[in-house]
């Protein structure tokens, strides 16, 4: 049985989970307190060199690090990924997004406000994050405008990739009010069959 | 024929061109300029909103941004991708450390020196990116300890993805000394077939 080792509220976290209740895949869930320095221990490290949470352990000797590529692992073979070809391409093409022009500034908001209670030494740096924040939101608002889904109108893990840290944006004080298309695809993966909320209780 | 949109001098456009080089694909390269503002055009925002090269353009209506996304998509049947399973997704893996633990730290430091000049107001900035890097780098050579390339024994996506901005990482102050195992990965990617080195003339 899959093992994962995460956090519920971290959004890279949830998605896994996320997904494993969509496909229904059974696995055991292992909560790591960051805060706590547990991904630094020798044993998660052997896990994670980049001591990073989620870890998805497949067996005694495999794992696999980075929320985005355990939604590929996972998803092969799904609707939640398309065979091939273009349309697989462009959920790629929002995951690499994802983690290079929306996580870094919306995830990361989130962090110093929610966890880290917004310290006078971080201020500067949670402001900075409001512009790229809002440009990321900007180019789902317009792609959503366009599909029920990032990727036509089916969700694939490219949703989940994005949904994980859009819908708790607000958490890093970005105001969603202008982001009708969003807060409607909010709605619809919500209304999907097991979908969980980003909940320790949920791990 | 596939057109890209991009600079040579840019890593992760710089990907592109090597992958279409080794796999011996027919492409016309057509160069942006980032700095003169050609990524922000009308133009160029209806082909990647998110107005950042490289761009693949696949036919009149098909368009693909990321440079990890479009690696995948060239790369699938080729032995430069693994066709499923774990080894296929540890090529991701390698991509998405890429662009979060890797490329915000090596390639944003390369920047800052090689293209602006290392203004003063980035001086603070250029001097953070140190730590980063050396654990990115860190992380690599102990995996190039292990196996010949990032996934085994033959050359991947991972391998050109990781290559491009480690192989100029000197030019944003990173020392290459205690990386003995990087250096001799460098050379057997620089000795397979079709190799280009990263120079606009190549473009």
């Amino acid at each position: 049985m899959y093992k994962v080792y995460g956090d519920m509220l971290s959004g890279n976290c949830y998605k896994i989970k996320l997904l494993m209740r969509f496909l229904q895949i059974e696995h055991e869930w292992i909560h790591v307190n960051i805060l706590e320095g547990e991904t630094h221990t020798d044993e998660f490290v052997a896990m994670n060199s980049n001591a990073k949470i989620p870890v998805l352990q497949i067996n005694k000797s495999e794992y696999l690090a980075e929320s985005n590529a355990i939604l590929n692992f996972l998803a092969e073979g799904t609707s939640f990924l398309p065979d091939s070809g273009y349309q697989r391409a462009k959920v790629l093409e929002w995951q690499f997004f994802e983690q290079y022009s929306h996580e870094p500034f919306i995830a990361v908001a989130r962090y110093i406000k929610k966890y880290l209670g917004l310290p006078d030494d971080r201020l500067e740096e949670f402001r900075s994050k409001q512009a790229g924040g809002h440009k990321a939101l900007g180019i789902m608002e317009q792609q959503l405008g366009d599909t029920d889904f990032l990727i036509g109108n089916t969700p694939t893990i490219a949703d989940i990739s994005l949904y994980a840290y859009s819908h708790v944006a607000h958490e890093g004080d970005f105001d969603l009010r202008d982001y009708p298309n969003i807060k409607k695809w909010f709605s619809k993966l919500e209304a999907l069959p097991n979908y969980v909320t980003m909940d320790r209780a949920n791990g």
